[in-house]
């Protein structure tokens, strides 16, 4: 059977001049995938009108459904609206529901209902609208030959609400497509070229329906397998077969049989053991503390952080020795060491992390340590063990790495795989 | 003068199934936009010759120059290389400097040298080679019919690094376009169509090669004015006045007149006036301090935050009454206020913003306050004022509302705009 296969059109000059960064593709393949159907190309056009019918054009050559987001404002630069109207031979009418859905929000938001919010309210008579629960702008769904065109509005959340609501309960209930199944393995430590090298025999060994991918980032690299095939159940099977060949290759290495963070990896860690963590943040300046708690009851075992930006801080509340800050700097072993063993005392966990460092590319005045210098420490009270890095980018990146390798040493302690 | 048209195609599985969100061709188009270069298209595609082959067939009829990114990697799954040392007629020969780097990259990692990383040094001898100073897999230029090709390894840091080192100096000499001038002007507190019809005449005004667009997102929207002509300094001027114009009539609720985050405004407010700020976070995680840590020389008015993720920690580092926890519950005035009052003790700076509240979509066990309230609190010392929100999307959505209107709120307390 052939997999339905979609493409997705995303409209706006803000995603050609790079104002933006387009993460609605990426969440409509996902769940599209889950559905068994394709995504096969994707297209970032700007507002511009011929632009868009090409694009439109050839989308329709191909695809069997056309994805559109983006261009349905209430402003003069969205287009999007009344080109789709010309290009499916309809004309524009007032929808009922939809305006007395926008008048409500603008009474609920005490805004004044301006003429030009009429035209919110507006579609195509040869459309079936797309309830928008979030927002003004309605997602329109148009059918020719037997192929869908799906526009929606740009806003994330918006396009999100009319997707759960009213696209995907359609889609699964009138699309047959074969089902994809992914399964991802997550190992640390280890190059993609090592990996490839260690696993040839089972590379070479896999069937034509199942494809691996290396996804390598920093510290890790992912191993995707992906099949494609009739029977969810056995496709399952097939998998978790071939998966568990890879883990048991790659035992040493694999943190993660599934497509997680490594903040869900320690936290996962963390609630088997029962066992809690503090930080005491310098230069990553609170970011590994956000990504502990992007993770759903991270307050079962995350008990809180200081963000020391200032050396009196990291004196007065951490409790670090002004003259090894004097005599080592705030950026080495010694005051890391004391950041860690402050914060378990500040907050009374089994366990902490402190990172004190230098991410920007100049050097900073009064201080030893060069630029891209990061001293880190792990502590459980009876044991402190203290590590350095050094990073080479901008100030972001190194934020990122930073952030990476403090969670992985603190797995590391955890797991009792580093020593001092 | 026509400008110079850009396409960029970005190759890999991983972006059709919503794995990997593309960041490079923001990147890619900021940086072309600077030297005049127009992105007129970006297209996604997977690992699949076929459709490779028709993205390139069709870039080459309307770009002048095409982006290719992703695919060159040493593993089975990538197979751009190749491909496109055919399509240029060419053939693979070992590269010898890029050998020797690939060595050298593998002696300073400690990793064997294995006959499978040999390939990382072919190159197809149709093409310049284009050196990649952060990894192993070099860019490529090929050149046919006066159009460019230039294929990079998907990998952030290091297409990054070529563009900077090898691409964009090259393009610089070569390419003579029309000059782009954008100009970003952000307002807070109303919404698109209060503002399209409040410069309804202005934006009717504008002459033709002058576009005005509108980027709306929580609690701000951008206005962006975009000019195209031969002459950039006539060209700036032109742009500088149309700003003008516009933030005269919007005055009351212009917050910057550059594309800058929140927390740059803030962080330019706070050094202006010379004073400090300190955080105490609850549910937002340590978000707004991480955040506030983005901005270069953030530490001259940063003074630091806890995140005080459990109740104990709000007692006994911050002085939040028990009696008040107890009474009202974490997530209510009285211990936002606290907590406010608390932090700018502990820290001593100018003003302190807290955050205590619930931001999943469940109710909290023992907690009074509905799920998706957020208490905040600021404070000088001599006046505390707090605001109760609602938020209403997911977890990682909220949060992001949250620090935002916390910075908003704080911006307002400083100027002034806030009462109790």
């Amino acid at each position: 059977m052939a997999n339905t296969k979609a493409y997705i059109i995303t409209i706006g000059d803000e995603l050609l001049i790079g104002q933006t960064i387009d993460t609605n593709s990426a969440w409509i393949a996902q769940k599209l995938n889950a559905l068994g159907i394709d995504v096969t190309k994707r297209v970032a056009v700007g507002d511009e009108a011929q632009a868009i019918t090409h694009a439109l054009d050839a989308a329709l050559t191909e695809a069997d459904i056309v994805f559109i987001t983006g261009g349905l404002g209430p402003t003069a630069d969205d287009i999007t609206k009344p080109l789709l109207c010309r290009y499916f031979d309809g004309k524009l009418v007032i929808n009922e529901a939809v305006l007395q859905h926008v008048k409500d929000i603008f009474a609920k938001r005490n805004r004044p209902f301006l003429e030009r919010n009429m035209k919110q309210a507006e579609v195509p008579d040869t459309c079936t609208v797309l309830f928008n629960p979030m927002g003004t702008a309605p997602g329109m769904l148009f059918e020719k030959d037997g192929r869908m065109v799906i526009a929606m509005p740009g806003v994330p959340f918006e396009m999100m609400a009319i997707m759960e609501t009213a696209v995907l309960p359609m889609l699964q209930e009138r699309i047959k497509s074969d089902a994809i199944v992914h399964k991802t393995t997550i190992t640390v430590g280890e190059g993609e070229s090592f990996i490839a090298e260690k696993i040839l025999d089972i590379e070479s060994a896999l069937p034509e329906h199942i494809k691996l991918a290396y996804l390598p980032s920093l510290g890790t690299v992912k191993l995707r397998l992906t099949a494609k095939g009739a029977n969810i159940t056995s496709l399952n099977a097939e998998v978790l077969h071939w998966q568990d060949k890879l883990v048991t290759r790659l035992q040493d290495i694999v943190v993660a049989r599934e497509d997680i963070s490594f903040e869900e990896i320690l936290g996962r860690l963390l609630r088997e053991k029962q066992q809690t963590i503090c930080l005491a943040e310098s230069c990553t300046g609170g970011y590994i503390s956000h990504l502990l708690t992007q993770v759903s009851g991270a307050s079962n075992y995350y008990k809180g952080g200081v963000v020391s930006y200032l050396i009196e801080v990291k004196e007065n509340l951490l409790q670090v020795a002004e003259t090894d800050i004097v005599n080592h700097g705030a950026v080495s072993e010694a005051v890391a060491k004391q950041m860690a063993t402050g914060a378990l005392k500040l907050f009374g966990a089994d366990y902490s992390l402190s990172i004190t460092g230098i991410l920007d590319k100049e050097p900073v005045k009064g201080e030893v340590a060069a630029p891209g210098t990061v001293w880190m420490a792990v502590s459980d009270g009876k044991q402190t063990v203290a590590k350095m890095f050094r990073f080479f980018h901008d100030r972001q990146r190194n934020k990122e790495s930073a952030a990476t390798m403090g969670m992985l040493l603190l797995w590391k302690f955890i797991n009792g795989k580093l020593t001092a």
